[in-house]
């Protein structure tokens, strides 16, 4: 069921041949089990205050060497849940239909979810992760872990359009 | 040839039945057509002071859509050229190896680029988005293009390593 101004692309990315293939090196435990129950963003996962953690796979753990010394962490997933055809999206929160490479919904061509959180702990033998909060579902794929950089990836006088103008 | 202290898994993500498809969206066209010649990150491609484009295929650009009210866009890439068996790297800037998920080193299971850019201009008619900088070699295929949010995006108190610590 889609809302007034949405548009669906006229195939399935899920079901084209893919241009290339994920694997999945872990996977993401929270406490959210409901998709009616889970933060729709990393804001309001951390206002729930509510820890998670990310388990990573027994092959891929000496990849987290050296994670540690970093405060912050770039979680990327796979959000499998989401569907991969909607091209533009009239979100609850908005006042007008946008693009989907102007919206952080899930539903997205490739559905890879982007959530930086803050490091609580690293265990390099047993693949764990520890952070502050997260706004996926118990048991999301997880495909890339990255050191957060504040010289590249901080941009705190980055603007947004304004809500009420309707962009 | 690997550096000492450098360990690749006992397999290589890349021949092994992918967990999920991803779609080429787009692509990057940038001024760097020689690996020796490309910046090594965000911070290096900026003080090179040449802009870039990124190109949206014909089917996915109503996706633009919104995306020129923001100032920063996160650019997702596949890094197509990288190895993706490599899980302790130890680069030339580096003072010891360390874990793949502690580097932002191409070369990871699932070669996704990370980057934030400043956002020039946005055609949605053409699919062209100009960005300030990019760290990638010129055809490189794009998989999402997200708005950058200061709130949940911005963390510039976030902390890394000493170098000096060899960590």
């Amino acid at each position: 069921m889609r809302r007034e101004g949405e548009r669906q692309l006229p195939f399935d990315p899920a079901a084209m041949p893919a241009d290339a293939g994920v694997v999945f090196v872990g996977s993401v435990r929270s406490p959210w089990t409901e998709r009616s129950d889970c933060p729709k963003n990393m804001a309001q996962a951390r206002e729930r205050g509510r820890p998670a953690t990310i388990e990573i796979a027994a092959a891929y753990r000496d990849g987290l060497e050296g994670l540690s010394g970093f405060s912050h962490v770039v979680v990327l997933t796979w959000l499998d849940r989401s569907d991969r055809d909607l091209i533009v999206q009239f979100p609850r929160h908005a006042a007008a239909p946008r693009g989907t490479f102007a919206l952080r919904s899930p539903a997205r061509p490739n559905p890879i979810g982007l959530h930086v959180a803050a490091i609580v702990s690293v265990d390099v033998a047993s693949g764990v992760v520890a952070i502050d909060a997260i706004d996926v579902l118990d048991g999301t794929p997880v495909v890339d872990l990255k050191p957060y950089f504040a010289s590249i990836d901080a941009f705190p006088e980055a603007t947004r359009p304004s809500e009420r103008s309707g962009a």
